[in-house]
């Protein structure tokens, strides 16, 4: 299962933000988005290492480059897409999270960087704030994530996984199938 | 306002997880924690980058070396902390968090790396996994204080702030004081 949310990584940095932009992917398909589109200077190992997760962990979930992420972001929106802009200088998620779960089309949550441009600002819906202090991209992915689906990620199934969990009290349980 | 958590952050590989661990070290001190103590291989200037943040956003948050996590958490553990690792092999943190709310005594969440001893397993008190995927321990953190404190993050005040950001639907508006 996956929900009609894709996101978007703003980040040019390359193999400076590799460990970062990984770890983005990796939330956004843990918290069931469907798809993640990066910015064509990130390394095109990250595809891969998500890839083989998918692989192994079950679901659908793409990794994929755009030349220009506004541009993409334009597109989306234009198709009816809600954008919501992660940023610590937007609004209360508390306050927003009502309206935002009632929306009926997809909706692309875009995660910045270092420095993001004044335009992504604009062309956000929402520019949404997980506590107003400077931290992670990735923490607030996942928190928003959290609060949009009211805690969905707990019980999401991943199809065709090989490899399951299995919630263990100390220790590890992993049931592997060969398929 | 700082809450009576302390978090560990298990990771030995040095510069190789200095983008990582410096998220963690942000999102715990955004989401309220007291401080983050970390392996003695990591780098220092991770120390002085939060401390920088700390300085200009406010509040008290320390960011500490230990030559030995695992004694680390078993001082703090005699001391009377609850033990939670948060690990994808772990249990539903839905089913625990009535339970870890009433807590009396301080708490020590451990956040893993790469690959964590069995020892920490059995140390703690509590595993716990948020998602029973692979994700990031950043964003594990951040969606466990999140659930922990029912989203009082967003009501945190960090005092003695010199920017404050006053939150905004477009662009960014920061209130800055000299003192």
């Amino acid at each position: 299962m996956t929900l009609p949310i894709y996101v978007i990584r703003l980040s040019q940095r390359g193999y400076r933000d590799l460990r970062v932009t990984t770890h983005c992917c990796l939330v956004a398909r843990a918290f069931g988005t469907q798809k993640i589109i990066l910015d064509e200077n990130q390394p095109r190992e990250i595809q891969q290492t998500v890839q083989k997760i998918t692989n192994t962990f079950g679901g659908t979930f793409d990794v994929e480059y755009t030349q220009s992420p506004a541009r993409e972001i334009k597109r989306l929106k234009k198709e009816g897409n809600t954008i919501v802009h992660l940023t610590m200088y937007g609004e209360s998620p508390r306050k927003k999270m009502n309206e935002l779960r009632k929306k009926k089309k997809g909706m692309v949550i875009v995660v910045g960087a270092h420095k993001v441009p004044a335009e992504i600002y604009h062309l956000a819906d929402y520019n949404i704030s997980i506590t107003r202090q400077p931290h992670s991209e990735i923490a607030a992915l996942g928190v928003f994530l959290h609060q949009l689906t009211q805690g969905k990620e707990e019980t999401l199934e991943f199809e065709g996984a090989r490899r399951k969990i299995i919630p263990q009290k100390k220790g590890k349980k992993v049931i592997s199938s060969p398929n």
